[in-house]
């Protein structure tokens, strides 16, 4: 099996975690620019291309303001995450605000940063209504197609899903939304997580294309935009073919010139909400092998766990392991690769090949720089840890480990008795 | 389907959802104080009976003084949750030191504590030596029966699991702590988890009764204590019976008698390590209904999420729930029950028959005594909440909610360049 390559330089790594201590996420500053830009380059024919960073794969500030730098938006589900865009200068229509469940404070800042306000349900432009001083000029609706798409694990089939509004509900959703004072209208789904599968990108832009003629047609509403959503996938096995994001611009703009530009509907802007793939395969957790122990398995026990990457012991999901100056070794060696809390799932990797392992080596884990340190938790008082930034050859830390002091800021070791008068 | 019982007043809690706001945890410290002394009740027979309190459970410090009152003990899995115990006065004997893959810090940290130091691996003697200033007096022993036991989903198969030392390395595990210094010698096991099989309890004893006596045979060593582990389940389901924990404690006793008294092995000290029985029937996570909406499928949604209780998403978990002021009506509505997370599997129930439910109701989650608020996360920008003990009449505010600045505290605005000469 073919190693993946670890695109900073491994002596980089290896003084960091001489230095800072371990573990340690750190991203390639350098490869996120330059994937984003391949990703803007592939879509340059699409009107106001833009990528609304999903904000809750990687909500660093430092990130943001990268990404602002690439021309990249934000896409924001709750209210710290519009602040962070806020204070990282992502503003206005620049800001895709696709919340659910969502809270009247959380309509009124959306609405106070302008961003486009991108309804989860029908139920809430009467909540939006009440929530903003006035109602949201930039609406969009996230459309659930139901029984149309099949969906996957990660966001769940359509139909049982708790997301969007139906097929039966969308084009009376304009009509109350421009009744209610919204001027401009975009549309907006999310079918696709983790998608390695072209055609399922493409076919979500063919269903919203036809979308948006439908709403022209029954209800009069331009929709200046759509929002295909995020969904593009990883490699995250090495044998895991890289999606072809040339060849999918490629193909959404023979569609756009199909279905928009013939139907007399253009200008249609484009609009993504990728975060994995933006951020994703450009960071790796690193961690020092704390233990290496022989029970009726052998095990690796790594100074990391899941408050630092959860997607293992949450989905199973696969994340390659490489052992930091063993690459010429054969993977003759099995184990299970495991964090330190009290929770058997607690495992980087079950059953995994890899070279000898020996205490102190540094093991580094791919494809973390998405929906790694951002699920986080504190279980078992385990606390999250630093992150750096790679870029045009400096390393910045750009997260700080948590401390005890942290781990405990919200307890109230002198609790008072509340009034219930 | 009869509905559970809320032991806190529903007024108390109305009230504090009034004046404080939603959602909160609330903790019942009557019920938690008077089962923590049924249980104590029920080992009575039994020399020095201890419950370590499992502070991953519930890691709150004002929760392990009102344990400290009654008792209790803490089992520690990290640095944090030993600091906790420090700061409640849980010190020395009182505290089981229970990691795995265990950093030199937390050896060193529990030795200062005089804690027993309960080894997960016949290596950890080895850096225990090197990181405590001098060996731990106090030691204990995790063992993993392997295929002499199954486990189950929670706590996973012995033979798979990461935990404990093997059959085959009991023996020379004591044998090598001795050689370095300890004096006195305890044995842990943990099979496991949310268990409402009384056999199973018992069956944990019987395992660990044989092993002191073969201890004792084939290495002169006397272990003075067992640790039979947690995993005392509770009746999350209105079905479920709750264990019978009078029954355990008789059972258990007679076993004693037949197998350590008759044997000369007596007197041998009785611990568990429970958490989740301890707290968990006797917490509430309450949340307000932000809206209700009809997609494919009715919804509720809460202004709790993932954040505040994980445990159905992550294990498909059930926890009941009761809509405030409507007990007498009938379950003639079927909701999936949801938070805010772009995450589809933040539901806290999926297809759950409950009276009609409107925009504004208060929901009471069941059972998020243990293992609610210790698990959350700050994914998707959420953030955690409040918690509040009810006890002697009086409520106290024992943990604020976090807040934005709490959320962005460790990541640094304006990041240095890391020297790495």
């Amino acid at each position: 099996m073919a190693d993946k390559k670890i695109t900073i330089g491994e002596s980089i790594i290896a003084k960091i975690a001489q230095k800072e201590g371990t573990p340690f996420n750190i991203y390639d500053g350098d490869a996120i620019v330059g994937f984003a830009k391949r990703f803007y380059k592939a879509f340059s024919w699409a009107p106001e291309f833009i990528n609304y960073f999903a904000v809750k794969a990687l909500p660093n500030i430092n990130i943001l303001r990268l990404l602002k730098g690439v021309g990249m938006g934000g896409d924001c589900s709750s209210l710290p995450e519009l602040r962070l865009c806020e204070t990282a200068g992502i503003l206005g229509s620049n800001i895709m605000f696709s919340s659910n469940d969502t809270p009247d404070e959380e309509f009124a800042k959306a609405c106070e940063l302008d961003a486009i306000v991108n309804f989860d349900d029908i139920t809430h432009i009467e909540a939006a209504r009440k929530a903003c001083p006035s109602f949201p000029k930039k609406v969009s609706f996230r459309y659930n197609p139901g029984k149309d798409r099949t969906g996957n694990a990660l966001i769940g089939n359509p139909v049982e899903a708790k997301y969007g509004v139906t097929k039966e509900q969308i084009c009376d959703c304009y009509r109350i939304a421009k009744e209610n004072g919204a001027e401009h209208f975009h549309i907006h789904t999310m079918v696709a997580s983790n998608c390695l599968k072209e055609d399922e990108i493409v076919e979500t832009a063919r269903m919203l294309f036809t979308l948006v003629g439908k709403i022209r047609r029954e209800t009069g509403i331009v929709i200046e935009g759509v929002d295909l959503g995020g969904g593009i996938g990883i490699p995250y096995k090495p044998e895991d073919k890289e999606m072809d994001i040339e060849s999918i611009g490629s193909r959404i703009h023979a569609l756009y010139d199909e279905m928009i530009v013939a139907s007399g509907l253009a200008p249609l802007k484009i609009a993504f909400e990728c975060g994995r793939c933006i951020t994703g395969p450009f960071g790796y957790l690193v961690s020092k092998v704390r233990h290496v122990t022989h029970k009726y398995k052998d095990y690796v026990g790594l100074d990391a766990c899941m408050a630092d990457l959860m997607r293992p012991g949450l989905y199973g999901a696969y994340h390659h392991i490489t052992v930091l100056g063993k690459a010429g070794l054969p993977l003759d060696h099995v184990y299970d690769v495991t964090g330190s809390l009290c929770e058997n799932n607690d495992k980087f990797a079950i059953d995994r090949p890899l070279p000898v392992v020996a205490k102190g080596d540094i093991l580094v884990i791919h494809d973390t720089g998405a929906h790694g340190t951002a699920m986080g938790f504190n279980y078992n008082g385990k606390l999250r840890h630093a992150e750096y930034l790679v870029l045009d050859g400096h390393v910045r830390c750009i997260r700080r480990d948590e401390t005890y002091d942290d781990y405990v800021a919200t307890q109230l070791f002198e609790p008072q008795v509340v009034d219930l008068k």
